[in-house]
């Protein structure tokens, strides 16, 4: 594979040996409003392909494959910002979520569940259903 | 050590076992602009102290101990609210950051770095001298 040879000179250098496995964390907030829409995680081939395309890239840990997030859905995440911890071991994507949905569940957050006297109260209600969006 | 065995009842459960190393993100959203702070990672120690005290605790690698955030500087965190993902293995504190500054080089937000044509540019100032905070 041919994937973003062109950046490599000028591609800001993550620290991917922090992490045993080689990953790390993408923290990913609506480039509008801030809210935290889900956590995912990325190895170079997936931080390149972010920074070359504009559309979120991960590394699917189940799959073990590179994921470009609504490859499957169609709900990409446009980046709009990519902000850079102090240490070089997570980045934020500030992103516009197409279809509003970042979760698989249909909720527009992966993060819809409080924690209340020990237990998880679900706050909203999903934004489309899984069944027909991932339906084969 | 006698810690959170009143809680362990009632406790909810996060999949520690998802990643290999037992531990899993925290992301710290300051409680009232949403600002993204920092992220750290949490075991089930650093999970149930959190819950029990409300005061964020997490889990540092590089020291390989328990680690009360501020418990150096002052700068602790508390706890106002903490959402849970669909998976049960990425939390979010929102937090009220005591002094102002989560990272230890004193910026607002470990995030402090901005991606634009391929080099980092860094957004606002240090709000503490961490040679100051952390002198011993």
């Amino acid at each position: 594979m041919d994937l973003g040879i062109e950046l490599e000179r000028n591609m800001v250098s993550l620290n991917f040996s922090k992490s045993e496995s080689g990953l790390l964390p993408a923290i990913v907030q609506d480039y509008q409003t801030n809210e935290v829409l889900m956590l995912a995680y990325i190895n170079e081939l997936a931080w390149k392909e972010t920074v070359k395309t504009g559309k979120a890239h991960y590394w699917s840990r189940s799959r073990n494959k590179l994921w470009l997030k609504g490859e499957t859905s169609g709900h990409i995440q446009k980046i709009h910002e990519i902000l850079v911890d102090c240490d070089d071991d997570t980045v934020i994507y500030k992103v516009e979520q197409i279809g509003g949905a970042a979760c698989h569940t249909g909720h527009r957050s992966c993060f819809y569940r409080r924690l209340e006297n020990d237990a998880l109260v679900v706050e909203g209600a999903p934004l489309f259903d899984p069944e027909k969006v991932y339906k084969k």
